[in-house]
């Protein structure tokens, strides 16, 4: 009699689950169930469907040959049962059964299995504030939604809209909302920077520039606290502690939590954190039952810690690993590092590991290495800057994590995915230093911007190099008066120093070009702490290692230089 | 006193590691002696600027806050004396001496060290043919050569060139000289593909087609046996066996060989292949002299061959872990692992680790795994097809090897960097499954392009995949009768199909489109070997795995699948 396949969840792990299942082993009956209609669509997705940049939700269910992933398609290519409209009830372990529900018919019935597979992926947050019910009110977690929140938008019901959340999936909505649909957009954001946890804040501030540059506004550290209704009871107006804003689309995109009921019902393992407990083999506690995708709970290679990472690129590795396993295969997951990318307008901004504000809180002996590099030759027509920022343990040179920002093309992309691997496999800086990328000038340059984060980041560990933190030099320059012993040492060309000090004076900032501090450094003040600014930071460095030699060490560097702080919104900046 | 330290040669390795040593001995006394007078140039630039991509020869020596880096630069900003036009003529080792000569006064001159740097480069091979010395006939290894170059583009004297030699080089020449300047460029290369030993034979075929299509001329298998002039002693004409080819200008780009003359003479240890022997902190046989770039012989990491390795980036990597060493830092150069990518007109083709070719004549137990994937998500409006081969050895399932062919944008540069440091470092295909690559729909696919090419690695290295390499595919499209017992399995959209079932007739040409396999696999013919076909070889990999499954198991797919074939230009494509 050939086995039983059954799998809950047709989104991501589980039809991956199922047809990587029966390809391993043909005679197996293998059985999707799904509560849904629309299934095997690609969630991250939705907001490039909202846009427009996709015109029709079928190309988000379809494959890249262009047939749509219904349930005959996968009956008749893949061999595989897809049941939709068809609930879980429960899990019987002992008689190997699922009792499932028709939603259209109401009719149940016992599905048997010899194995089952839990993809019952992930349920979103909702805000529990007055309004959250009203119409024009979206979570954003599948396509009926996306489907509503795009015919909203084509009915030009639509005129402002606020996102709750900086998270990635909230900013890439408010970006299709007010770049494709030119709505006035507001995020609002309750931690007191964008990309919370995911990204340090120095790097949360260049996107939060950039997308005010964009006309999106921009709250963090505010939370809306209700919601309310025109008088035909659709939302009207957010309102906040500090301020209320006109708003008839409200996005809410607070996070996720596994989706685990089913689970904790038939008595397996759940973490207190909420995800179903698997082994590396995508197991759960009852041998014969699996589990994959948003709905566990996965170990971080970097810090070794257990955590719910709904991500679409891991449910369809965990269904990979499942599905082998199924079938007598022992290849493992393991675990993730937490690489990530995200289109911005222009820009894009991406990172793997982890972030310096995790490391810290994991108490790593957390330093950073931030850089401003061309991504291809500087003098490549199309070169730009890209800011990377490596974190590592100052102790054990472990590279602990990588972030990027840059303009809106694969050169952030390249250098988190070198990255990513070795992060993984638990990297030293010295492998970022050798680490060899593919070299012309076209792509990059001949050493690398990520060589050279490494390099920078191999001089702070051995002690080479002092930094002051973007963070330390903007609240230095919010009140310069707070450090009067502070004195700035713009190393730039003259012309680009000027502005400067005729704002803030010479006392205040001293401005000896690059190519002439090796004369004329006895013009600089003896009895100051010198911050030393260029526009990448690496001009600074071998300036500060010029001062070192000649006596004069109280002196920082900038980390980044001007090219990070010019990416950040200031108000002291010289018009 | 203070520590003297003398380098050799100031184009790359050098004055990176004449700029290290100072900064990490402030108190040394750093020299360095070209004989050129054009120093600190980047010299993979150079086809860009004869291109005109980049305007002016300074921006090549300049930096990337545009100061040019000449002997004045490298005194006040580096504290680094830099001798140009002065030539080193005998290293005496015991007196730790080198002689030079200046060679506008004559003057010769002893210059003391303590330590020594040997940056000495590389000498371009030239064609021992007739006519070689012609005006108009260039090799490419300098400044001068670049400018020489350019200004017969500039005066109109070049009409149609001949680039000899199929290299990286060599094609970025010719395209410089057909793109912007329009000039009627043939490209000959005396080994029977483009890139020879880099990549393999299909990889070479799609970019030799990229070229044909942007009017380069390419003879492969065909060497230059010799140069005509015209009356004025110019060159006009270049001969091959097969053919006799106009041009007024010739460019040479058949290989350089280390220059080592210095080295040798003073007795060090330098390799039968011809580099400067050294260890892996880049010192020479003579722990007082260190060498770097260039010139010196290095190991590959994967197969662990010496190989000379004249590359930018690895010079500027090589430079900087002989300051340290100098500087009493342990740091160590680990190898190279062959990274390297190339711009062709609206393409580009990389690579990093082995080719198929190489790892074959090395001995290992090579197979290949081609995808044709979506760069990023497939409904995402800016997708591209990218072509990645992976290279492994399925003995011991280590990856070996990656090659890629895209768009002219960074995609395959970003996943020919995520595969470069797991190769150094002997990475497996599992480590390529799970590799976590940076997810988002404009950047990449869940199942990145690269966790494809591994998996399609897996399952054939576990025998759940069979494929025919595109080399046999086309030997058999180009006689077909050859093998009497083949038939296509063609199982595309029937409206693609339909050209080649005419052209080829329904006994060759089979065509059941895949969604309809499961149902009518019984139509097929018993007794025939069945090449299974679709546009990227996944939907043919799942029918192999359906037909083996009914018994049906005399079928291969073609890997790569038509998207392969279709980048190579063949002369039995259906109009």
């Amino acid at each position: 009699m050939s086995e039983k396949i059954l799998v809950i969840g047709g989104v991501a792990a589980g039809p991956k689950t199922a047809c990587r299942v029966k390809r391993l082993l043909p005679d197996a009956e293998v059985v999707v169930v799904d509560q849904d209609n629309l299934i095997s669509y690609g969630g991250c997705g939705i907001p490039y469907f909202v846009s427009g940049d996709v015109s029709d939700e079928k190309e988000l269910r379809s494959t890249s040959f262009h047939v749509v992933r219904d349930e005959g398609f996968f009956s008749q290519a893949k061999g595989v049962t897809m049941l939709t409209r068809t609930r879980a009830l429960v899990i019987d372990r002992q008689a190997k059964t699922v009792s499932v529900e028709q939603l259209d018919t109401g009719e149940t019935n016992e599905l048997p299995y010899d194995k089952l597979v839990l993809a019952t992926g992930s349920v979103p947050n909702r805000l529990q504030i007055p309004g959250a019910d009203l119409e024009g009110v979206y979570v954003v977690n599948d396509m009926h939604r996306a489907i509503a929140i795009k015919n909203d938008l084509a009915q030009g019901k639509v005129n402002k809209a606020v996102v709750i959340g900086g998270g990635a999936i909230g900013l890439e909505m408010a970006e299709s909302l007010a770049d494709l649909w030119g709505i006035e957009t507001t995020v609002l954001e309750y931690m007191d920077q964008l990309l919370p946890r995911i990204v340090d804040p120095a790097f949360a501030a260049m996107l939060e520039k950039h997308l005010r540059d964009n006309n999106v506004a921009v709250y963090t550290g505010e939370s809306a606290t209700g919601l309310e209704s025109d008088d035909a009871g659709r939302v009207c107006r957010v309102t906040t502690p500090k301020r209320s804003i006109d708003a008839d689309l409200v996005i809410m995109s607070v996070g996720v939590r596994p989706r685990t009921d089913l689970a904790r019902e038939a008595g397996l393992l759940v973490s207190p954190q909420g995800g179903i407990v698997v082994n590396n083999r995508m197991q759960t506690s009852d041998p014969a039952i699996y589990a994959a995708g948003d709905c566990v709970e996965i170990s971080n290679q970097v810090s070794g810690m257990k955590n719910n990472a709904p991500m679409g690129s891991l449910a369809n590795r965990q269904g990979r690993v499942a599905a082998d396993n199924i079938a007598g295969i022992p290849s493992q997951f393991e675990g993730w590092v937490g690489s990530f990318i995200m289109k911005a307008f222009e820009c894009c901004i991406g990172g793997t590991g982890l972030s310096r504000t995790t490391a810290k809180g994991l108490g790593y002996d957390v330093e950073v290495a931030i850089t401003a590099q061309s991504d291809r030759a500087h003098f490549f027509p199309t070169q730009a800057v890209i800011m990377l920022q490596m974190v590592f343990d100052k102790t054990s040179r472990k590279v602990l994590g990588l972030q990027g920002f840059g303009p809106m093309n694969d050169s952030v992309l390249a250098r988190i995915n070198a990255a990513a691997g070795l992060i993984a496999k638990g990297a030293y800086i010295e492998d970022f230093s050798n680490l060899e990328l593919a070299y012309a000038p076209p792509f990059s340059t001949a050493v690398d911007a990520l060589n050279a984060t490494a390099n920078v980041a191999d001089n702070l560990a051995a002690g080479r190099l002092r930094t002051l933190s973007i963070e330390d030099f903007l609240e230095w320059m919010a009140k310069p008066q707070a450090k009067p012993g502070w004195v700035a040492l713009d190393i730039r060309h003259p012309k680009e120093a000027a502005g400067f000090v005729e704002k803030f004076g010479s006392d205040l900032w001293k401005d000896i070009p690059y190519v002439n501090v090796r004369a004329r450094h006895k013009e600089l003040p003896e009895d100051k702490t010198l911050i030393i600014i260029c526009d990448a930071g690496t001009r600074s460095s071998e300036v500060q290692v010029f001062l070192d030699s000649v006596g004069r060490e109280d002196n920082f560097v900038l980390g980044g230089g001007f090219n990070a702080i010019r990416r950040i919104s200031v108000d002291w900046w010289p018009s």
